[in-house]
């Protein structure tokens, strides 16, 4: 019997609408969908393709063990999502020895900050894998902001949030064009590096950007305690007057 | 009369069927489809789109004076390109003043290093614009190099090949993860500062990733003479140990 297919689909940043056809072609057609979600919450990325799916589909969900905060040691946070993604590559697998293609559902772009790396490390070596790209959430952010990203010779240097606050002040200091990811419990210390920089009046933010609840503040207003994870910090490159 | 509505719509990286969903609506009901393109050539982004336009659209194509290599001096580059995004624009107004939407076709996605963005600049301020956002090159050449690009805390360095070699090699020196755009006539250049780093056996390199004539080829056998505007190197994250 032959192998099923594993693949990676990009469903993009949150607006059902902005799947790419490709992507919505190879969701139809998988018997199983696997997504990945918070405990007791449907994720994201089901949230965005829910309506472009039949009742005949199986919904395979990957429960994170941990999300928000991660527990102090002695817990040890490593060796949990390692064993996390071992066991969803395994729920994978079965299906897939079994002759099942499955469709792994990735919020933005698979390969770029995406859950479905991990997967893709441990399967692809095994069963034919293919990647279908997506819209990630650094050009819907811009999108929602309306501006420009980076012109013509411009330097774009993308960050997460969760990086030390040294780290994040050497790579903002001159900077041409940045994308801070990941906010949520971060966005106090990165908004006292961009402060420190002088960068505050070029920063934009945006909350989860083409999803439900869809935001746009002032850098220099917003309630650190209301950040949510999905929101992301834009400093774009100065406009080429041309 | 109604003014028209300016769309700035990514087509995605090539492939067709990486138009998004909401790309292809708005493409469809636009009376005007706008469209950059060499002289001589239809252009990239109408060649991914045209088999989703009706007889009736107007095909509205806007010729860049200068292709490849810059002229040298006395030749005014900036002053020819600044004229002709001035005369773009204007093109556009006119059916945007007469109440016609037009769509602008945008390869990737519009606000990253898009020339969308000098329309958007001259364009946006008078008439009611809507962008809608693309899958870019960096994740569709991850998706057809089959890597992961960045994991967990790692930085993305986006950098135009363009750049001087200075740059370039302070730029990538001790570099997380990348991907050096716009290669071309930079090819030997971006060699040499990869390989000088050490960096060569971390290079993937990819040509027209999702267009016809798609190529990856090993990063340390290329002709640099072969390699085309639209190509990539990623220097991908270390793989996370999980």
């Amino acid at each position: 019997m032959a192998q099923g297919r594993l693949f990676g689909l990009g469903v993009g940043p949150g607006d059902p609408e902005l799947i790419t056809l490709k992507a919505l072609r190879y969701l139809r057609e998988a018997p199983v969908v696997a997504y990945y979600a918070a405990k007791e919450k449907r994720g994201n990325a089901l949230t965005s393709v829910e309506d472009y799916l039949g009742a005949e589909q199986l919904r395979l969900p990957l429960i994170y063990p941990v999300t928000g905060k991660k527990p102090p040691p002695p817990f040890d946070y490593e060796g949990a999502m390692r064993g996390f993604y071992d066991a969803s590559a395994e729920s994978i697998a079965v299906h897939l020895e079994a002759g099942r293609d499955v469709a792994v559902l990735c919020e933005g772009d698979p390969l770029f900050y995406g859950s479905f790396m991990y997967l893709y490390d441990r399967l692809a070596g095994r069963f034919e894998t293919e990647v279908v790209p997506g819209v990630c959430s650094v050009v819907a952010s811009a999108s929602v902001l309306r501006t420009p990203l980076v012109y013509r010779d411009q330097r774009l240097q993308v960050l997460p949030g969760t990086l030390p606050e040294e780290t994040l002040t050497q790579m903002l200091d001159g900077v041409e064009a940045a994308a801070i990811m990941k906010l949520g419990s971060n966005f106090e210390k990165i908004r006292r590096v961009i402060t420190k920089l002088g960068l505050e009046k070029r920063a934009l933010y945006v909350e989860r950007a083409t999803m439900d609840g869809e935001c746009v503040r002032p850098f220099t207003e917003i309630a650190p305690e209301t950040v949510p994870y999905f929101s992301m910090v834009l400093i774009p490159g100065e406009r080429w007057q041309g």
